[in-house]
């Protein structure tokens, strides 16, 4: 008698971004002529740069002939991929890494998801609220949570960021075990110093806690103070995974690549009290349960590293964050209060009135056409908040700070 | 204190693969100058074919435009894809599949290994050995059998399958609820008639167990009265998931793109008797782990269902089963005993002598230069035979052959 995985009960409804989809939809059906601006989903919108496209066509050309065909890759990625990451990404930032310390894959959404896996059932997990849905559904879905009730889950201990603690996580007062940091943060755009990265270093190394470090977002970060990698904090090596992906920098949401760092010098423990290499175990995971990024894919995001992809990537960015300033500045010129967009191309507003976040999404959507994300689709202290992002066209957004600065009834 | 999961501990030593790997590099750096054929890892030799190579370009164009680039895409596939695969894979052999019942992921590699995780830990796995690994160890390390000892994991049910038995498992005599079955064989080479496959489907239908269907290597069936896909078995569609591949139809193995089927009618349970479709659980693992196969790799898929591309699909398989001929009458003619081969482009060789396996291997290796794969690498029962794949060029088969004839020492 094949049982399920009972966890999977847990979830609550639908998917976020599956449940705006159907608002939209709906809506649509109501009014076809409305010319609808989507800030909402953290997708991109500019195409692939020249560099990423000549390197994906070479590669195309490589694999139609058999001196230059390539099957099965490592599933731990090529090594002209990670060379270049490491001194690229890591070496110019005064961090060394070996390269099998580097794990490439087909999106950090897979990463991040699938990492606990290589943790027992019986850790405590950490999340900053509001955080990305991915940590905690998985994990959820793992069996490493209580039920769902009054909007959080048990035995998860729920990190407060909001307007009173200026978005920076308090340490816990409980022994945590795994921490997911997104820096800087989706949903909220703000981001972490070296200061305060250093206290959840030494917590994790005082507790025998890792952390889950996720800066897919960290190409954003303008203030030359700030850190981009957790290996720039004292001590990380032997507590923290981090996961970077190719998809908000070079375009790749549609593309699909990605890499994990996993130094060796990071350890977890058996039971017992036995040390162990968390490198071995998730290179166990990827190479029984993940075949390798595409070989063309790979091409495309090694371009990336060639002067003229880093050159792309950084109008992109600046692109991008152009936007940011657009919608933060049209925001605050009506009054309404906004948070990050400074470092992070995700723009936090303070629900207006007292209106919870779904109203506020429903409003915007039919008052002036726009879709944006309510801030409790990434948890509770997200009610009250809302999310717009700097991945959409400049004209786009331009229109639709506009529409909110003229039309929006506040 | 973060804790591993201990489950990783059970996995003896290195995946098969590696431990090749390991054994030709050291008899490389001993010998520099052998020339080594490799028919072991069941890679594919030839490229891409023009249809598909077309198919790719196009694509890598379509992202370099904003008005034509695509972001993030549906988890479950485009539907572009997903109509071709109905309608050109299942349609054509009389089976009717909603769009919604088909998932395209990145590999058959990712769907068997995640598969599991929407099961409940407390499953009983049956499967076949010798077998493909990732069955197994994906099992293992989410906790659902015992320790390894004698060459065996505890509470597994190993479905014999040898010579004695021409390859066909027998139904077990305890209860299981999960069912591996690979069809076409992987490694054996041998393949399920109708009526054997109905036999298991039947099984599930009054065990309330769950097939999870392998038919990675369909396209290679040349008896027109053997089953394709389980779904042509009555009741099927109750019972069980199928998972397919581009990887060895059209040499995808290094571009990554397969598909898994669970029709809405297949259900499992909780403990407590509540039936549940599988379809929704994986929809919710794969919209929760998974960001959808790159766009770019979706087009080079869709485009092996055009009448060229399924020609040339057809030439590359005529091709590797020509490999197959060769390498069977070869060994048969200096009295080695094969199986499969004939609807499928693995040779599995009785191991001459009464060798084991392993000391096969390495006769080859030395004797002959000539890299396969031992069958105790795919299970305790795969002791005493070999793996010879059909997927070499056909001049290095031809040559492997004839090195095997003449200078093998027997």
């Amino acid at each position: 008698m094949a049982l399920i995985n009972e966890n999977y009960l847990k979830l609550p409804g639908s998917y976020l971004f599956a449940e705006i989809a159907k608002r939209v939809t709906t809506f649509k059906t109501e009014f076809p002529e409305a010319n609808i601006i989507r800030l909402g989903i953290g997708d991109v919108t500019q195409p692939l740069t020249p560099a990423v496209i000549e390197g994906l066509h070479k590669a195309v050309d490589e694999m139609a002939h058999a001196e230059t065909f390539r099957g099965y890759g490592p599933e731990q990625g090529y090594n002209f991929l990670i060379k270049k990451i490491i001194e690229t990404d890591y070496r110019s930032r005064g961090i060394e890494l070996e390269e099998d310390e580097v794990f490439v894959s087909d999106g950090s959404k897979s990463d991040v998801g699938n990492i606990q896996e290589i943790f027992g059932v019986h850790n405590k997990v950490a999340i900053t609220d509001p955080v990305y849905p991915v940590y905690l559904d998985t994990n959820v879905m793992a069996g490493r949570t209580g039920d769902f009730s009054n909007g959080i889950f048990e035995n998860v201990t729920y990190l407060i960021c909001n307007a009173e603690n200026n978005f920076v996580p308090e340490l816990p007062t409980e022994k945590v075990d795994l921490i997911y940091l997104c820096v800087p943060n989706n949903p909220t755009g703000t981001t972490l110093s070296k200061k305060e990265l250093k206290k959840w270093v030494d917590y994790a190394r005082a507790n025998n806690s890792i952390i889950l470090f996720d800066s897919a977002y960290e190409a954003y970060i303008q203030d030359p103070e700030l850190p981009h990698s957790i290996y720039e904090i004292e001590g990380a090596k032997e507590v923290a995974i981090e996961f970077r992906s190719f998809s908000k920098t070079a375009g790749f949401t549609g593309t699909r690549c990605a890499y994990t760092v996993v130094p060796k010098t990071v350890l977890a423990l058996t039971a017992n009290g036995e040390k162990h290499a968390l490198n071995k175990l998730w290179n166990r995971r990827q190479t029984t349960k993940f075949n390798g990024t595409p070989y063309i894919i790979q091409k495309g995001a090694e371009a990336t590293y060639t002067p003229e992809g880093q050159a792309e990537i950084k109008s992109i960015v600046k692109y991008y964050m152009d936007n940011a300033r657009i919608i933060k500045e049209g925001l605050e010129s009506i009054g309404i209060q906004t948070f990050g967009g400074v470092n992070a191309p995700y723009i936090w507003l303070k629900v207006p009135k007292g209106l919870d976040s779904w109203s506020f999404f429903d409003k915007l959507l039919h008052e002036v056409h726009i879709v944006g994300t309510p801030g409790t689709g990434f948890g509770p202290s997200g009610e009250g908040y809302f999310r717009l992002t700097a991945f959409g066209n400049k004209e786009a957004t331009i229109e639709a700070i506009e529409r909110i600065k003229t039309k929006l009834s506040l």
